[in-house]
């Protein structure tokens, strides 16, 4: 297997924190796309959508999307399981994991690629240009990131982790959330401190520096 | 079980397709979102996300998210196979199915929310107001949309079924995306031949008025 990645973006953060809480050894390739690496023929001939991370299989299969190649390794390697064992758990982790990543990253998202200079006329991950940022755009994901940020603390008031007693990828995608969003300037509010607590919790785990 | 869902909203027809091709028997609840009975009480208590659809188990767990009810539903009845039967299948389903989604769904969603007038100050599911509609977003979304199709063609092209020689999950969230943009005057290009035929072919299922 081979990890196309970037060490500087929160996609593949999400996958080196799963593959770091399974303790799997996966060799990487670095695709810059702060110099638009992702955009060479090279690159676009094993992910056409022109994003990272992706991992190719050893038969060649490029698997794009970072919940899917998490799914993959899970299957492969279900200890420590963070996806869940059975029907019911694994439907809960997914809701929790998908409201962290609807409600929570892709507002954070939002909030960072219709601000930062760097993104300026390129909106939408995987385009080339020609996608101007929206500024009121970037407004709304900051208020999103607001309510996500209360719904999580009403969440940790009652509940350790996101979906349930155990650590799992759900609280992989709401940990890099909160972290991305600080490039936007979008700080964990004073009066969520639940989520302060888990969030410096989380922050211990040997796996939140990979 | 009972699922809670709304009859002419797309995420509850996404699920409702899943049903109808597994042919399981669910009872169901409308929650008729035109007249917000998404925020009432007794429907928050079942799902606090405020969104449909919600599929409530027997012993009182709720399952929101389109795909985490899927994917309930896939564990406990795995044939027809519609998300994979080994690692590298789930995986390379999911990668499909998210890409129409991110790619495709979310793009009509920002279409079809920032520019219909019954979302007025509602442009974020499951937000009671105070989100104002962004007209330009409604036009992000609809040069998307148009990258989707052409993404959609080139695969087509190669690929009897979205993720492969099956019909799956992806083609039902891609098929329901194309259906639900029209409601944004979004139509399949007349240069997309291949996702007109592919098109016609899923509309011919039974599940497809389900």
């Amino acid at each position: 297997m081979k990890l196309y990645e970037f060490s500087l973006a929160p996609g593949p953060r999400r996958v080196r924190m799963f593959i770091a809480e399974k303790g799997i050894e996966i060799p990487s390739v670095q695709i810059n796309t702060r110099e638009r690496q992702q955009f060479t023929d090279e690159y676009r001939a094993v992910n056409p959508s022109c994003v990272v991370p992706t991992l190719v299989l050893d038969d060649g299969t490029s698997i794009g999307e970072t919940v899917a190649i998490c799914r993959y390794l899970e299957e492969t390697q279900p200890e420590p399981n963070l996806m869940g064992r059975d029907a019911k758990e694994k439907a809960v982790i997914e809701m929790w994991n998908r409201q962290a990543e609807l409600e929570g990253y892709l507002a954070a998202v939002e909030a960072v690629r219709n601000s930062a200079p760097m993104f300026e006329d390129r909106g939408v991950a995987g385009v080339t240009g020609g996608v101007p940022q929206i500024p009121a755009l970037a407004e709304r994901g900051k208020q999103s990131m607001g309510r996500f940020f209360a719904k999580l603390d009403r969440r940790f008031a009652e509940s350790s982790h996101l979906a349930g007693d155990t650590f799992s990828i759900a609280d992989i995608t709401a940990y890099i959330t909160i972290d991305f969003a600080k490039r936007a300037e979008i700080e964990i509010p004073d009066d969520c401190p639940n989520v302060a607590r888990w969030f410096a919790a989380v922050g211990e785990r040997p796996s939140a520096s990979a």
